[in-house]
């Protein structure tokens, strides 16, 4: 049986390690890779060594950088008295996409995992307590996801800092904007209730 | 607003030009590949590069090739009395997937459709003529799929050999093993029904 030259076996099994690419994708995708204008595939070849060539860690937040420190700790204008603590710089991107926040971040790059072998060390925790120990912080704002272990970081977290006397917040948790509570989960619906607000409190 | 830095843009966009991968996918890939061993990242760069530096189309049958000639056309117990023609190498890879074939093939690299301003001179139509007229050539079978573009371009074929006195076929059309009648759509069940066989012939 002859299959593929091995040149596009190669590309097909390197495109199945990326997440969610199985076999039937990954040929596909390389299949496109060889009939693509010659610019294309090269300019995926060269943004893909370019990222790992140019890409490091912001060394005040661990979020993804170009520079010694990221685009929102360079930002002058950003409120630094302000920490939010987030997953990973997607959930940071996420954020700042709201257009919602003009403090600074602390990126964990994962949550508290044990099955996966992630336990405190493998996380920026310590960075995090050295960051509030030597800044003046005002407030330190949980934004670990909604689930089990950012629950747990969360909380991991909270008892880490609640030494260092700076107030620590955590994300609300409740229905989303524009969703209908007949096909809201009962978890979100015990949270939307549990952490109810004030009318009055309203802004 | 402080975005991804650009490395990063531009590799979630470079992988958004793949078929089937939106913004929110090149996003999860770009952080995968960010995050990946170095190799594993160095890797997927070189293959797609390396495929297209290397690979070629068969001078015979225009199927991916690694040198003048695909590893069917290379293969001496192939029949060469018999073509199979298909619209492209993911095809031709099914067929031998299945094991069921062992004659040579021709790739047309596409099917008519005007609407995408493919006509019969986009595809390797004259090639496969040529083919016909100079070698002694028992059987064409055409292969390309069951669809519209499929059965014009098959028809279309059938006429240009036509003249050849060769013997054309077409791969059946009907109920695909495995299958349940109660879900199958009307077309394939009429053309099971117009295309039936004395259960005699059987082999």
């Amino acid at each position: 049986m002859a299959g593929y030259p091995l040149p596009i076996k190669r590309l097909i099994s390197e495109l199945g390690k990326l997440p969610g690419i199985g076999e039937k994708t990954a040929t596909r995708l390389a299949m496109h890779v060889l009939r693509a204008p010659e610019g294309d595939a090269r300019g995926l070849a060269e943004s893909i060594m370019d990222v790992r060539d140019k890409i490091r860690f912001c060394q005040v937040c661990h979020n993804f950088a170009e520079t010694e420190l990221c685009n929102v700790c360079r930002d002058p204008a950003r409120d630094t008295g302000l920490i939010c603590v987030v997953e990973d710089p997607d959930a940071l991107m996420a954020i700042e996409e709201s257009g919602s926040y003009s403090g600074t971040y602390h990126v964990l790059h994962g949550v508290l995992s044990p099955l996966d072998g992630v336990g405190p060390e493998q996380l920026k925790l310590y960075e995090l307590v050295e960051r509030i120990r030597e800044k003046a912080v005002r407030e330190v704002i949980l934004a670990t996801n909604p689930n089990v272990s950012g629950e747990s970081t969360a909380l991991l977290i909270a008892r880490m800092i609640g030494k260092l006397d700076v107030p620590v917040t955590r994300i609300a948790q409740g229905v989303p904007m524009g969703s209908d509570l007949r096909y809201m989960d009962r978890m979100t619906l015990s949270k939307s209730l549990q952490f109810r607000r004030d009318m009055e409190k309203e802004p």
